[in-house]
C-alpha cells in the first residue's frame, strides 16, 4: 500500500470521494430544479450552483481517478460506482420534497461546505488545497444566495415562515454528520490534509444561529441525528437518485459521446 | 392601437414572444437533461445551453412585458400564459425522445438562432439589438458545439450514425417553419426590425449541408414540413411541458421567492 504523508491512497481516495460525492450528488439533486423554479431568476440561480457542483464534483473526481489503483475516469467513478461506494453524506441525498426543502438542505450544506472549503485551502495535499481554492469563490456567492433566501423566506409571510420552518425540522437530523469527525476525518486532519471539523463545528454553529435567528426559525431542540452516508450507508432516496443519474451511461457502455 | 415604427405594439410584442419562447421552451427542455446527460462534460455543457437560454429569455420577457397593456412582469408570462399564447417552434418542444434527439433538436435550432440573432444585431429596433447582441456571442458557442458533436456521432461508430440519421429523420420537419416568413416576419422585416428570412434560409441550409456532409447524414428527400407553433398551434408535447414549468407557480400563486 502506497502512502501519501503516512496516510494510505486507499484513505486519501476515500477522503476525496467525501468530498467529490457530497458535490456530485448535491449538484444532481439541485440540477432537477433546472427549468421547475418557480421564477425564472431562481431558475437560473439553481442551475448556475448545480452547474458550479458539478464542475467541483468533476474535479474532485479526476484527483480520485488519478488515486485509483485502476485505470479509470470521472466518468467511471460518477457513473459506475454502486450506492455503497459513494461517500455523501445523508443530507444532500434527501428528496425535493419542495422548494423550500431543497433550499433548506441547500443552506445547511452551504453553510458546512464554506468553512470546508476555507480549511481545505490550508492543505498540506496541493491537489486538494488547489481543487478547493478553485471551488470556495464559488461556494461564497452560493452561501450568501441561501442565507438571504432563508432570512427573506423565514422572515417573510406567515406562509413562508411555516415552508421554511418545516424544512428545517424535516433536515435538522442530518446536519451532525458533515460536522461530526470520525476515525479518517480524525487521521486526514492530523496528517495536514484533512480539514479540523471541531472548529469548523463552531463556524458553522455560529453561522447558521445568525442565520436563523434573523429568520425567525428554530431548530429542533431534541432530534435524533442521522449518519452514514460518508461511509457508504445511504437511504433508499440514493439509489433512485443513481438509478437516474447513471441508466443513460450504464445502458450505453460503449457511447462515446 | 400605439404604433411603433408604423407597426403595432401587439404585432411587435408578438414578434419579441416568438423570440422568448423559442428560448424559454428550449432552455425548459435542455435543463431536463441537467444532472442526466451521458457524461460530466456533457451536463455542464447542457446546463450551460439551458441558462443560456433561459437567460435570453428572460432579457425577452422583459421586453414582451414593457410591451404588455396590463402591468405583468417577466414571471407571469413565463408562468401564467395559456398554451395558446405561447409563440414558439413546433421544433423546440418535440420531446427529450434521447440524448441524440435532444443534440439534433439543439444543433437544428442553434443553426437557425446563430443567423437569426447575426440579422437582428441590426434591427432598427434597439432593444430587439441590444438583446440580440447580448445573445450572439453565447449562441455562436452553442452553434460550434453541436455542429461539432453532430459530426462527431454521425461520422462515428455505425451505432452513433444510426442513433443521430434516426432523429434527423424525426425532427427535419420542422426546420422550415423556423425559415419560412409568414405575415408578421415579413411585416416585421418591411419595417427594419425583424431578419429577413429569405436570405437567412440560405445561411442555415448551407451550414447545415456543410455540418451533414462531414457527418455523412442524410436530411430526408420528402418529407411533410410542419409548422403552427409560432403562430399558437401547438403539439400536445407543449401541454404537458407547460405542466411541469408552470405547476409550481399557478399552485402557489402568491408566494414571493
Amino acid at each position: 500500500m502506497q502512502t501519501v504523508e503516512n496516510i494510505s491512497t486507499e484513505d486519501l481516495q476515500s477522503y476525496v470521494f467525501r468530498l467529490a460525492d457530497n458535490a456530485l450528488i448535491l449538484g444532481q439533486q439541485v440540477s432537477a430544479w433546472c427549468g421547475h423554479a418557480p421564477a425564472l431568476e431562481e431558475d437560473i440561480a439553481f442551475a448556475n450552483v448545480a452547474l458550479d457542483l458539478i464542475g467541483q464534483a468533476t474535479n474532485w473526481l479526476n484527483y480520485a481517478a488519478e488515486l485509483d489503483a485502476k485505470d479509470v475516469t470521472a466518468d467511471d467513478l460518477a457513473f459506475l460506482r454502486d450506492k455503497e461506494a459513494f461517500r455523501n453524506s445523508l443530507l444532500v441525498e434527501q428528496p425535493n420534497a419542495d422548494f423550500g426543502a431543497s433550499l433548506m438542505r441547500q443552506f445547511l450544506f452551504d453553510s458546512y461546505h464554506y468553512f470546508l472549503l476555507n480549511e481545505l485551502v490550508k492543505s498540506t495535499n496541493s491537489r486538494i488545497a488547489e481543487i478547493a481554492a478553485k471551488s470556495v469563490k464559488e461556494v461564497t456567492y452560493h452561501l450568501e444566495r441561501t442565507s438571504d433566501l432563508i432570512i427573506r423566506l423565514g422572515d417573510g409571510s406567515k406562509e413562508s415562515h411555516q415552508y421554511m420552518q418545516r424544512a428545517l425540522d424535516a433536515l435538522w437530523g442530518f446536519t451532525a454528520e458533515l460536522t461530526t469527525a470520525d476515525d479518517l476525518d480524525k487521521k486526514m486532519h492530523k496528517a495536514g490534509i484533512g480539514a479540523d471539523l471541531n472548529s469548523l463545528s463552531k463556524n458553522v454553529s455560529t453561522h447558521m444561529k445568525e442565520v436563523f435567528s434573523r429568520a425567525n426559525l428554530t431548530p429542533p431542540q431534541t432530534q435524533e441525528m442521522l449518519s452514514g452516508g460518508k461511509s457508504g450507508r445511504h437511504s433508499d432516496y440514493m439509489g433512485e437518485l443513481l438509478d437516474e443519474m447513471q441508466s443513460l451511461r450504464r445502458n450505453h457502455p460503449n457511447a462515446s459521446w
